[in-house]
């Protein structure tokens, strides 16, 4: 049984090693549009052999599609058209809706699992791959129904197998949900690190001076690269939108009381934003 | 020779705990208004006695003032009353400008040193004290033309046994470049915290389900204390709102070109802001 990887970048390194780490399938076989990543790949263990992607599809019992979501998206119908009908694909992306509403008619589109294991990095490439990735954080597996037993059941072994908590929503929920919990934490992250370098550029003795580890964690995810953000952004486009408006409002709602000396509601503000504490290690 | 250490939360513990560890100082006293505060800083060794505010100030040599900004303003004159000659006082608030201001024509102004360590985390109060917690951070020394040699060299002293790489400053350089770097992040993480909590609240699966490591390090700073956080944006509020505005502008600015599809200027919006990450390893 031949597990394909098609992109082998931070996430699908990962799932590569931790596959292999627990022994989970015979072969990896891999392929990646830059060849730098392929080239690392082999040397890090991620796969045995670089193949091409036509060859990857007809040799591979189970493939991994962890590519940018507006290539997977692209991608993915020709795949489901050249698959045998046992073979089972699982793609990786941030976003849920449009991926599945793109292969919605397919006739084979039983045969494909739409996921999202959430456990990116600001980081990419293989070399920041590594088999502990995933441990103990979230898979969200979208439209269940849609997928053939057989097919989830071989899902939910390849993330359990590297040890996911697996959740299951539509397509909508997630796409909704993931919206306010990770891209509008994004384009604040990439907003502040604008602000702070429009402000301040040239200038780096302020920034030798006054870095704190507030603006350290603030623009972590400001190093995220575009080729996988802009397309996340564009294909979650309408929840993005209201999630930004959203988060402007009460930004503006506490500028409006700062301006307005009102501190008794800066303080409440402020004791509701603490609580978020709470949810952190439910 | 006696140091007294106004507050004994994070800050003052930390560096009680750190000059106690280089053998700087005999003997140390301290006072806290919070008596939890101040039986733990018994029990952690961070300071041997603890004494009335007006023994403290009697007593030592250099006293220490680590307490929320409004209220170094309010205590800081009347301390100086008391002090003797030679006495050093140096505070550690994360504003200086309204702190300097406040006392800018009192007869021993130059008996007090603006500083402000700048290594604060989310956590408070002695229990997270370290003497470990400013290695190799920044100390900003503000306004030092108006502190006596000798009192600027005790406060330059303490803060290379802490290891902290000292920087000076006009307590307006600093209030405007920290509004930016320090209480913008602050802002925007409880704001972001606060637009989850009110989309989300009461839905605890979807926190359990979608949390990913990118909503923790943006909402971390969340956590800090409205008795620490909102004395700090009052005295700097008029620098604070000149940041908010500036960052809604950049953040309505990516919105917009979301709305109207124009993904060019939003590929080079996120690349502009990787470049945040070769700022943070100069």
């Amino acid at each position: 049984m031949n597990i394909g990887i098609i992109g082998l970048g931070l996430i699908g390194g990962s799932i590569g090693l931790g596959l292999r780490k627990y022994n989970f399938g015979k072969k990896f076989i891999g392929t990646d549009s830059n060849k730098d990543n392929a080239y690392n790949a082999i040397k890090l263990g991620i796969v045995d052999e670089i193949i091409s992607l036509q060859d990857l599809i007809l040799q591979s019992s189970i493939i991994i599609l962890s590519i940018p979501v507006n290539e997977i998206e692209e991608i993915l119908p020709s795949i489901l058209n050249n698959i045998s009908a046992d073979t089972v694909i699982i793609d990786t992306g941030s976003t849920k809706n449009s991926i599945c509403n793109r292969v919605l008619y397919h006739p084979k589109r039983s045969r494909f699992v739409a996921t999202h294991p959430i456990a990116g990095i600001e980081k990419s490439g293989p070399t920041f791959a590594h088999h502990n990735l995933f441990y103990q954080k979230n898979c969200i597996i979208c439209d269940c129904e849609l997928s053939d037993p057989d097919a989830m059941d071989i899902a939910h072994k390849i993330y359990s197998t590297i040890d996911m908590r697996i959740i299951y929503l539509t397509s909508e929920e997630h796409d909704l949900y993931i919206a306010y919990m990770s891209h509008l934490p994004h384009v604040i992250s990439f907003s502040l690190a604008y602000t702070i370098l429009e402000k301040f550029d040239n200038k780096e003795k302020i920034f030798n001076n006054m870095m704190g580890s507030g603006l350290y964690s603030t623009t972590r995810l400001a190093e995220s690269k575009p080729e996988t953000w802009l397309p996340i952004f564009i294909s979650n486009r309408k929840n993005l939108m209201q999630a930004i408006n959203f988060y402007i409002n009460y930004l503006e709602m506490f500028r409006d009381d700062l301006i307005q000396k009102k501190f008794d509601k800066i303080d409440r503000y402020i004791k509701k934003a603490n609580k978020m504490k709470d949810k952190k290690y439910v």
